[in-house]
């Protein structure tokens, strides 16, 4: 059952008709990090939360995310998203492992889970991502804001997180054993 | 950015074209599951692999298997499939977390991975569940065989699994520590 | 380099003063459990912690835990001290995979981590464990309480938790994703 | 309950007979890593084995390995093990969580696990641990050889290992994904 189409001159790339259209079909696969600076002993000393302005010119808080392209394997879309949310010079180390420490799952409607995003169902395959390098956050993330495990586990901050991910945030303190 | 369109009568269920287009754009979320039967101290005793008959008349082995529907949850899409595959009576454990024991990334081309799919780009998130309760292979499934975890590993079973999936059962061994 | 000794009549178990006398050598080894109740999607409903008196007449929260003996098995140890806490009718099902959700440091001095125990140095490896059966505590445990994660995840609770266990309840409450 | 006795001048260290007499008392705490070096992508690229001659003159390939001292972390050990075994230079990236890949059970008696260890009842928690310097092997560790998932999968390196750890080092390829 090959598909015989005209290749592609942008892979992976939609149009936003056929992304919104896909986006009522099926669930949309993404990857999430939550980028951390380690100190000798492997304990996590800050972790990376990107500050943006929404459409509606709100401030909101929220983690290294993007989607997972046709063809492209979860390492490289990890990869791409770093280095699209953090720039060139961050030196990610992507993990041993592609096992996420969580399965973030957002539906459209709020409420149904702790997590939800209003334009699709997403699974999120979550990771945590030792960076060593310079990071220059572009697009439209405004700023990375590097904060201790206790900034991040702040209500202040939890609250503040972008479609319900204080939830998801919580986990990754928790799998970094940081969450007292 | 909610959209508007009439309700589903089916709704996760697709046209053949609808699956085939959205198949060309996106990656397809799927689960995966090795059904086992534990003995008293958590120790695996036998593991269900499925054998079917592929549209070419010949026979391959694989696992219980499934795409997770838009607007279902990863563990509704578990429950499912197992029943699908193994019958209503099964009685499957769930697994208490949704963190797989492997993300297995299926691509049309066989040779990039170990794992392939010629249908399209699956990204499965692959489980071990304990079955308590009678299984009954239904659908395309003529049969489920129990097999010792010595059986499971031995070349002429893992070799026949569909799609390279030989390679995932023997995740599937190690995580349960009986990959000798 | 086998050792010729006469055999144990009570293999694993230690006088009081060899028990002291190889806590001021090597850390101990024990196993932790966390028995939770879950629905049939295999969400968590309950989790169950023990109550129990302490020498001092004060009451504290904690959960399942035991040494690991010489010559014992971690699934062993597991299954002997789910039995001594909750009872022979519990049930519970042992994890498919020996790895820990959590590994508890504890350190006889309060304040190095979060968690600690006068006693000595003790690695603990940690799980949830599914129970379906009736639990009847034993020994030195008054009381078997069942509380949903929302109740498990409240200060009065965790800050309750002997040597600190609060910290590791939040992780299962992580790891069960149910730490909203 | 706190022990009022002189301090230990090498704290963590003891005697020989302190130690033998320890080991038939508990089991043993260690931790375990396997070396690896990667590619920019995250993919493992080559895994480090030791060769030692063994007390009787044969030679045998093992894995980095050590005790975890009284009052000392898991951290700490990983570390000073990975230093006592592949020098001051190797450059260890320490997990980011000490959750381990698997925890290898040793008994005295061959047989009972795939894992034993004549000496004693030990119990280590493995880690595959990726290290960016140089590395050179230390004290009786002969020579530190570099594989690649193929070669390091061959039964004449995995039958090799000393006390049955061709078991664990398969779980590490299969945790890596490269068990192919």
């Amino acid at each position: 059952m090959a598909s015989v189409r005209t290749p592609d001159p942008n892979p992976g790339w939609l149009s936003d008709f056929a992304l919104d259209e896909t986006r009522s079909r099926v669930p949309i696969l993404y990857v999430e990090a939550v980028p951390v600076r380690m100190d000798a002993m492997g304990r996590v000393e800050h972790l990376g939360i990107l500050l943006r302005g929404s459409a509606t010119g709100a401030m909101s808080r929220t983690l290294v995310s993007g989607r997972v392209m046709h063809g492209e394997s979860v390492r490289s879309a990890l990869l791409r998203n770093l280095e699209k949310d953090l720039g060139p010079a961050a030196f990610p180390q992507l993990p041993l492992s592609t096992v996420p420490f969580s399965v973030a799952e957002y539906f459209p409607l709020p409420g149904v889970t702790p997590l939800y995003d209003e334009r699709q169902h997403a699974v999120a395959l979550a990771y945590v991502v030792q960076v060593t390098g310079e990071c220059e956050p572009r697009q439209d993330a405004l700023e990375l804001t590097w904060l201790t495990p206790e900034e991040a586990a702040s209500p202040s901050v939890l609250d503040d997180m972008e479609g319900g991910r204080g939830a998801l945030l919580k986990e990754a303190l928790a799998y970094l054993g940081v969450l007292a």
